[in-house]
């Protein structure tokens, strides 16, 4: 029962992996998003033979339930320095195959190496320690279930959890998993998932808006992380004609940016 | 020899579409990203049989010259609000079918209804008037033919072209077709052209990259623009490890942000 085994996957064809959709991952009922899409992107790596992604998009297209599930994993280009492919993943419950996510990743590998251009002009965001921030609880209403399975702790000052909102469509917090100890560090499919983990930054507005499912998630892995939680923010800036972007950057200890993200997702009325 | 003609394309069969990579359009020889996707997208539309794209990523697999090509598309779901679409670009030059571009999207229709949720916390970018800006000319080599098709305008303190850059990593400027008069408004293809038509943001820096492949490409389209040029603003925050983002948003003339984009690039050494 940790990430690693709650997103294995197992080649049973040429092109075809098996799966689980584990119970606990859930919020009202249905998988988190990024953790569907870390049991895809299992298949893929395992299809592509590289050992990270390098940017992942996936298109939500319906919830998801704990069952049986399968990817299917499509080699669109083997290059020589980057991997291209298409992965669906389904559902198999009640005999059925239902596509839950569509999927479009490359993959290659993050060597870490210097690099002659470097530039960079941004900051990781400021937070207060891991233990001085405020934990995600994990319930059967909100917060959701899902919150035992990952270890999110809200800046104090964007946990509208706590009954105060910031007014800001933001959300920063540290990401880590629960089984991981000091030493250990969020691996590439860790980092997918943490783009994908965190409340909407809505709730921190006045806006009328109950849930906010995403139609689309784009996630650039730009680094292996270091050991320790990952910082994380998470911000909207423009809720317009029934959508919003969340664009999430995510930082390790050592103080690089190992992952950003986007993703589209939907405000409905009421 | 518009960009409606040049991007045309023609149902052959069950999910086939043909089409013409057109001279003209190129980059030191490669057709223009934006310009092969937006090739792709206009078979994506017709497949899914909506008006409007809303979130398209590409993934750009190998340079495209001019020739005869194809467009496969396959409709993944056809929702009630949504249809999300996966396809591949060929060419077909030398008899072969070499895949150029990767696409996954989903498509419906921004009817632009008002919204009850709406926040929006940023401004469109402030430039001089479209006359007053500094436009990109094309040239065999540098500018590229590229920009005889479209109609740039850079903001003069980011006209790197001029031989001053401003050393931040950021190009800004308006975007229209040469062929659309005063009343006309910008589709929302065009739009997708839009998110992939400007040089590279560091070429406003000293760093020592002499081009930058991009690998993939998303663009939300969030907005139908009003009829005038568009405002459009690209930014690079991280480049690091071999790769950097370019974060864009275009403004249309009523205001409104009309899309957002960001892709991920390559750095190559030298």
């Amino acid at each position: 029962m940790t990430f690693a085994t709650d997103t294995a996957v197992h080649r049973i064809d040429e092109g075809r992996w098996t799966a689980t959709i584990e119970p606990g991952w859930d919020i009202a009922g249905n998988a988190n998003g990024g953790y569907l899409l870390s049991i895809a992107m299992r298949a893929v790596l395992d299809a592509t033979d590289r050992p990270h992604p390098v940017t992942v998009t996936s298109h939500y297209l319906r919830p998801g339930r704990p069952g049986p599930a399968a990817v299917d994993v499509e080699v669109v280009k083997a290059g020589r320095s980057f991997t291209t492919a298409r992965a669906t993943l389904y559902s198999l419950a009640d005999g059925q195959e239902t596509p839950l996510m569509a999927v479009l990743a490359t993959c290659g590998s993050l060597d870490g190496e210097p690099h002659p251009a470097e530039l960079v002009t941004a900051e990781p965001p400021v937070m207060p320690p891991f233990a001085d921030c405020v934990r995600m609880e994990a319930t059967d209403g909100f917060p959701p279930p899902f919150m035992a399975r990952v270890d999110l702790r809200l800046h104090p000052d964007d946990a509208f959890v706590t009954g105060h909102k910031s007014g800001e469509a933001r959300i920063r917090g540290w990401f880590t998993l629960p089984e991981l100890g000091d030493g250990d560090a969020v691996d590439v499919l860790g980092l997918v998932q943490a783009t994908d983990a965190f409340p909407p930054t809505i709730f921190n507005t006045d806006l009328p808006v109950a849930w906010v499912p995403t139609v689309e998630l784009t996630s650039h892995i730009r680094a292996v992380p270091a050991p320790g939680p990952l910082r994380c923010i998470f911000t909207t800036r423009f809720v317009t004609g029934g959508f919003l972007e969340e664009d999430g950057e995510v930082w390790d200890s050592a103080g690089r940016l190992v992952a950003q993200s986007r993703q589209l997702a939907l405000t409905p009325r009421g």
